[in-house]
């Protein structure tokens, strides 16, 4: 490995909000250097650049052959089994088992995945700024082109300006969206927010009613599309009201809490509203994407906010809990 | 009024879990002539034929002017509000106000409604039969047609086998559906459901394990599309939970208890569910329908299995908790 990202989906589980297997190797988004391949392996060899899938996509099972979907059935996300496809772990500490993450686990020099779990990408590729296409960027990306289809002229509500949040407004903007209302209780965030799209910015903790009457209000009924990027129960219902009642589409992208419940009024869907989830977009664009990406098609360097080298990443999950980050690169070796 | 329907709704309202203003008229599916009109009206005049639209459209609303969308903002139901849409009620009984139903009120000879929640239909339509087309069939049909988007090849499950689920599934069978899992605890439904298209039948009281989980288990990974028709949380849930993880579609028709609470782990959606809700079909659409029946395009007859005279009511809904009944007709005047 040689960049790692750190994502909110690592910060629920420092928290123990979302539960995994331990002991664990975490971390899944990553841009390595294939080091050795086992037996039958094909689509990569030694010295290729790759970069991590967490939600690899087999091309054989229903959902990977059926059009509109990405969550391939070989996944190990509901619930974390922290393992290899084939049920072992491949890491140990002193003789004990440690689990992986999500197929994938990049908080360390070297880790073992399954062949699908990886996608070479081009020789080129800055490999410090890469590694959060292999989560951040097809996920916000996915949530808006993929599930919302986010139309000309729509107003965006998106919950949650980090990492996620900010991947997701660039989306709608992308997508010719004429509004689209941040939310977030770190008002630090809001002027990058600006600059990559967002038109109105709205702090729930300053508001006199909740934040969904207000959108409710701004949009005289509703919004088009609301994303949720945080990963709170609270959060995701104020997602599917701020949606218009009879066309709007909330799409929750947050991790809840592990065993936790969305509670809602199922009226606020018998008159329209769809609600959907979706996770980390399609894999098997990424490699794709990093082409756009050092062809300038796209510009994911806004979106990285801070480096350290990796010996700093409690700092670094410090530094995501403040308020001017929206996504640190843990390279192994910071390069100049 | 010259036939009403009564609906899954009615029998919700009589058992009070759906709360309406009272005293009120009820019915909202009918069928009636046209006795005189007020000033300004233009689209009916007297001795028109016309069906009740419980959701009209005013076509001039966000909602109305979506193509997605049919959920007129000018709507009564949302909650009931029991009058006019001007504000007012246009009945009395002895100087004593009483509430209209979804601005239709069927069990009744006269009624009052606003131009835009009735429809000239043919001439020579039967009507003590076209009244389902006021509410059952637009309801189904606009849920299977419209908001599912049923594909042909796949598999859909339909909770509750009575009027509205009878409708689903015959529109999923026109939608070329090469399976659909009918669901009901009254298993006198299981025969008729099967001549309208079922291929598998299930009473979640015969089974060892929650109907959800047999659905998974026979359908591989879980239904492309499940339909519910009921009206019950624990259904709603078995709903969403019986739908493919990754594309699976839920559509919630069934009218939960008022200020009743979905609740389930939102994970159900991250995999890539969607979850919807939706009224009442496109009310345009109503007299295109009946043109469609009499030149025998759609055949809704299987639909109804009881006629009663209109005094026959409360045996009307007594038929109605039976195991044998789908759709009862209330002619005030029985034909021959
Ligand atoms: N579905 C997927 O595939 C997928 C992939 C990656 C991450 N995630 C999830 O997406 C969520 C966001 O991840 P991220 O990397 O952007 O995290 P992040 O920590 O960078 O961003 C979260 C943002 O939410 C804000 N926030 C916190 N509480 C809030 C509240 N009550 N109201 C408004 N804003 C609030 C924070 O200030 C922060 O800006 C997490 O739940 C993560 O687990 C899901
Ligand atoms: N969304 C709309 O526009 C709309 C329009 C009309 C009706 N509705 C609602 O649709 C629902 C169905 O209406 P209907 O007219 O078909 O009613 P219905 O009474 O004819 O049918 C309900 C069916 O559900 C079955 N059932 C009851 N409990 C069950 C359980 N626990 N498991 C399985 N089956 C069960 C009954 O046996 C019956 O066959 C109602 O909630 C009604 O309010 C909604
Ligand atoms: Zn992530
Ligand atoms: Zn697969
Ligand atoms: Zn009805
Ligand atoms: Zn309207």
């Amino acid at each position: 490995i040689i960049s790692s990202g750190i994502c909110g989906t690592d910060k629920h589980i420092l928290e123990g909000k979302d539960k995994v297997p331990f002991p664990a190797i975490w971390g899944h988004e990553g841009a390595g250097t294939i080091e050795s391949i086992g037996e039958g392996v094909t689509t990569v060899k030694p010295g290729d650049k790759v970069l991590m899938f967490p939600l690899p996509e087999c091309r054989e099972c229903s959902s990977c052959l059926h059009p509109k979907s990405n969550f391939c059935l070989k996944e190990s996300i509901l619930p974390p089994t922290g393992l290899m496809l084939d049920g072992t772990s491949r890491f140990t500490c002193r003789g004990r088992k440690i689990y992986h993450l999500y197929g994938t686990s990049t908080f360390t020099e070297y880790t073992v995945v399954h062949e699908i779990a990886v996608g070479k990408i081009d020789d080129d590729a800055p490999m410090d700024t890469v590694c959060i296409l292999s989560c951040e960027v097809p996920t916000g990306f996915g949530a808006v082109f993929n599930i919302a289809k986010v139309t000309p002229g729509s107003t965006c509500v998106v919950f949650g300006l980090g990492g996620i949040g900010s991947a997701v407004l660039m989306a709608c903007k992308a997508s010719g969206a004429s509004r689209i209302i941040g939310v977030d209780i770190k008002e630090e965030k809001f002027p990058r927010a600006r600059t990559l799209g967002v038109t109105d910015c709205l702090n729930p903790q300053k508001l006199k009613k909740p934040v969904q009457e207000v959108v409710v209000e701004m949009t005289g009924k509703g919004a088009d599309f609301a994303f949720e990027a945080i990963g709170l129960i609270d959060t995701m219902v104020a997602t599917l009201e701020s949606c218009h009642p009879s066309y709007g589409v909330g799409v929750i992208i947050g991790l809840a809490p592990t065993n936790s419940q969305l509670i809602f009024d199922p009226m606020l869907l018998l008159s329209g509203r769809t609600l959907k989830g979706g996770a980390l977009g399609s894999e098997s664009c990424i490699p794709k994407m990093v082409t756009d990406y050092l062809q300038k098609k796209i510009n994911i360097d806004p979106l990285i906010t801070h480096k350290l080298p990796f010996e700093s990443i409690n700092k670094a999950f410090e530094l995501l809990q403040g308020g001017h980050c929206i996504k640190i690169q843990l390279p192994f070796i910071l390069e100049k």
